[in-house]
């Protein structure tokens, strides 16, 4: 697998190596793993539904506080006024963005609108910040289509080519050494998690598109005012949204481009809204080559994930298995009369999706178990 | 499109010849439309959901009435006594089948589990009744194919190649001469409805199966008490199930190999549970010919249908729009820089999906307006 | 009865004569009942939930039809392309309030934020034009106390000491006579349909608070973008809110007060949101006098009541039998060990709370049989 | 608040003193605080719902380990296979109860039916084994109302007498020194917690029962097979239950009349259930003596209990604030206009409404701080 995996991050490098990159200075605050002094960590627009998971696994991190949480809208309120799951968890107020001392943390998380991290994060980096974006601002490599999709201009380039994509389970050594983590969209992890493993072996035959049919709990929406994401316009309805576009499409591809080029142009995705709060489902098509055995595959790529859970062969996911809980569960089938493969993957949304691998990556950035604060078993039912 | 859909039936006679018919008598009762008299109509084992829609359903039509209702287990039980939706709406009781009216219907509907209309239709049927199955008794050709799926050895074979099946839409003719419908499946009409007018015009490309990646809510399990589809383990919870091998499939197989021969060997099927209690989604997946445009094919297959509606180009369907409404609203979409059309078809999986369409097939065979009793908009929000 | 409900609308008279009336002008446009031409409604703000069920309810009215629709925000945008639900109900686009043909139709239905009927209804009340406001404008007859909690001034005190109270089963008679109806508050309908009988009848027993615990669906709070009523916030939570004030308050007691003075001082009134769509439920605690027999004095005073269900003793009602449906079911039960008695209330607060109960004042209004289309059995499941 | 508390244990201790203890043995196996050695849990009947949450909590128990768990149907089946949220946390396979090590263990929790732990805890405690009970079996301290309310003829009521009521926060010196803990349902938690502070004090008003409105999730119900808690039963539906009678009703009854005699005379409860998995509000209304100011009671009550949490005067609780943790959020507020007092209770029925509190039990059986392992914060959204 070291081969593989190598090949694969070279693949990555390819990309990367189109850029210029900014020097790579000494981290100036060093954390000793060994040292009890615990990772001071701050959060950007701690408001919304990835800031409010960030504050909750924070929270029961054995190596890590949340020193600053930010918000121009409720500067001064308590984040446990704000929250009230989290009351008797947190002391800590909101701070207007420029009052918080966050160049005096360890690592920020921004689980800001797109468009925001760009233009703040540069200057944490520069003081030696390590920074974990949760929006999409350092997602694409290819920025001229990251202006087309995003509809703006991007603040940093230079920052953007630097920037490490935190799929950790496929990343682990370049996150381990980057400033910078483009932490994944949640569409795009559950599709690569299922998919990688095959397209590294290049087990995939050509001739059909692959096709990821996904399904998405509403909070993957955030939590901002909104009517088609209202109780009433949401509960007891199931309908595709996105289907002329939708922007994790540019991500998944440019992912599994990294590992099987071409096979991304054939790449059909449709996501759907469900009527849950947290929860994806990808359900992936996909024709093998004679005797490829994803089961087999799945299982290598992942002995040492303790995050990417593959099933027993003729098992189905299910998303409560992890709600709330940062493991993605994967399991294969191959369709009834028929040469096409079925992957089905299910993570929380907010977790593995977002706040959860947010808190993983932090952990192969800082050198520790990568299971740290990880370990609550999935809320069922 | 006469032509057409001549052909089609030709296709299902095709089938229909291998099995030797017996002699159609005349019917007993003449339903002159006419006249004032409404439809008699009876349901046997009308306790689950799909019995409760009917009463439903008919308790709103202006040409027929619910002359008998049976319930082995609720035997005496008033009607509204025991759906209380339907206080004030019915008098009626459930009788024993045995004591129940029944062959003095001019229709019954059969709301039963599996194998018990084949035992029992055969002798209303030979009395001149019109039945309509709303099980899966009569609805599979290959009778061998039926019960290596459903486990037992058919009962009627003669009226299993008889019955006429019934997908409104596109069997109109035959459903009018038809003494005994086989009401079809709710996945099957909600795929088959997408798909037939581009297999009728023959437009689907070889080399790619065609993909069915279904949705639906929690009703489609009917009324049983399982602990599978509690509250408590159904809501806020997403998953495939049946992905190894699904009844549904080949009845759809036999639906679209009747219209284009080869094309089902290739149908993967994939249906999911969703946390609502009605509605359905079909997101079908297909590789079309150059120059074909579904949206006119779909447009002009259902120009006089009024139950199957084609959205305007770039909408997509939901649920909710058809909540209690006898209706499948069908979208298409060209999936961006892919050669794949994605058809999205929703319906509700009770009514459309089975109630409603036996409603419609009752006023095919009765010589009635397609649209009698079943004209109420549907329940938005 | 007929002393005790004549007894009820001097109780309400006495408060109306404090108000000096309007001229009471002849109508420009009787409807004759007998006659075949259609009542012309039109409907004023009809892009919200009161509004898109007062168009599906009318779509089913046999002597009604909608003439017109407005909508400022979606001018122009045809009803049906808005509210997917309507496709192939309704040809009518939105148009501006100012181009509407309102003055020439026979009714209107304000379904408009509360501040919006009291400003643009009294010009076609002048006009000849019947009103049915939804909103809250001219439900409270003390407009010192309608200004305090909807925090305006009032635009058209004559009006408002003029609009009958529109709970139907109460005011039928005047009603019929109205010309302006203010159509109850959801949560007020709910509790005053169970508690007038006993009010009536003088059953309370002095000493306790009445209680009215109350529970609503999402959809009370209305179709307007808010961060509370997103389905990520409000699915799978249940909260009281307006403990300390809620503007039901004043209206339940206004309605209690005019049948026996003083009991409604000690009334207590909480709602509670809870997660569904639709759906109401009142539990209200009362003590009563020794002898009094609720099932009797309710049964009794909705015996010739479609729309009041009294369930019999020992049932208890549940919302999904009145989803969709213009019924309010009732049930009553003494507290085991206690001479507390519970009446629990349940009802569709978009139908009977709001749109329903409209078309059943305009039915009244207009002469028809009450129940003209809403006959509708409820959508179970 | 020593002396009052002192008090309500004597109250307590005078409903005990009318039964024969049994001896009470030195425990076999002392557990040592300091020890690094981990307390060996058992579960009885962990297939439920209240079983998979004790798994949950326990796995996260930093001085607790299950050692075994039994289930007659499920033998042999790993638990990790049985609940896949488990996959990767347990290795543990079901045991039959008569092969299970449960003498071994140092603490038994008893997660069946009622009827089950009264016929097989005291083998074990004979054994020196601490029990926790989550069934009713000891819960009530008059048997002969037991046997009323739970059909079947008590089988142990020596140790019936020694049980100690598990409410933590109001026995906690009892709770350390019992070989046998019942742990209160989840009604009577949630009520109780609210008003003992009350009562202690003295603080209501003679002349108005007490009302308690409470709302349970569907999970309340328990996790067999049947038909009332069907998705498609209990979705999008609210009701009341039990109103005639619920076993938790002389459960609350015990509970206040230890602290202040006559007033559960006076009790009324009222069940319903409400459309989300976990989650129950209490809606108590009381009125109160002049002067009597139940936030300070509160306050002062449970100034010390962490899993006890008084809002902010002014707050009003939501259930989804509690959701997977083990807290009960209390809320007051004076009714306008009136002078009832709402207390609004809210709690996880499955965390303190059943396995949390047994595992807070257990910390204090053990000596344990009475937080360790219960310190995850709610999932929210």
């Amino acid at each position: 697998m070291t081969f593989l995996k190598n090949a694969f991050q070279t693949a990555f490098s390819r990309v990367k190596k189109r850029f210029t990159l900014p020097a790579f200075p000494q981290r100036s605050k060093p954390v000793n793993n060994a040292n009890p002094r615990k990772i001071k960590a701050g959060i950007v627009g701690a408001t919304g539904y990835t800031g409010v998971e960030l504050l909750r696994l924070l929270a029961a991190h054995p190596h890590a506080e949340v020193a600053a949480v930010t918000s121009r809208s409720e500067t001064g309120v308590r984040v446990a006024d704000y929250f009230p799951s989290l009351r008797g968890v947190y002391d800590l107020a909101f701070s207007a963005p420029e009052d918080a001392p966050l160049a005096a943390c360890d690592v920020v998380f921004f689980a800001t609108p797109n468009g925001v991290a760009m233009k703040e994060a540069p200057a944490l980096l520069d003081a030696g910040v390590r920074v974990i974006d949760l929006s999409a601002d350092f997602r694409l490599k290819n920025l001229a289509e990251w202006q087309q999709w995003y509809g703006m201009e991007h603040a940093s380039p230079a920052w953007a080519a630097q920037a490490v994509y935190g799929l950790t389970e496929w990343r682990r050594d370049d996150i381990a050494r980057a400033r910078l983590v483009a932490n994944p969209g949640c569409y795009p992890t559950c599709v690569s998690l299922a998919l990688l493993p095959l397209l590294r072996a290049g087990a995939l035959r050509e001739g059909m598109p692959l096709i990821a049919d996904c399904k998405s709990g509403v909070s993957g929406a955030g939590r901002k005012a909104a009517v088609n994401t209202l109780f009433g316009e949401a509960a007891d309805n199931f309908k595709a949204y996105g289907v002329a576009g939708h922007r994790h499409l540019p991500e998944i591809r440019q992912t599994i481009d990294a590992l099987q080029e071409g096979v991304a142009a054939g790449l059909v995705f449709v996501p759907h809204l469900t009527p849950m709060i947290r929860g994806m489902q990808a359900t992936v098509y996909a024709r093998l080559k004679d005797g490829a055995d994803p089961q087999t595959l799945l299982e290598h790529a992942y002995r040492n994930s303790p995050f990417a859970d593959v099933l027993p062969a003729g098992k189905v996911p299910e998303t409560r298995s992890v709600r709330g809980a940062n493991v993605c569960r994967i399991a294969t089938q191959k369709a009834p009369g028929s040469d096409v493969w079925i992957l089905m993957s299910v993570q929380d949304n907010l977790v593995k999706g977002a706040a959860g691998q947010a808190v993983q990556n932090m952990n192969v950035m800082f050198g520790l178990d990568e299971t740290a604060g990880l370990t609550q078993a999935a809320l069922l039912p």
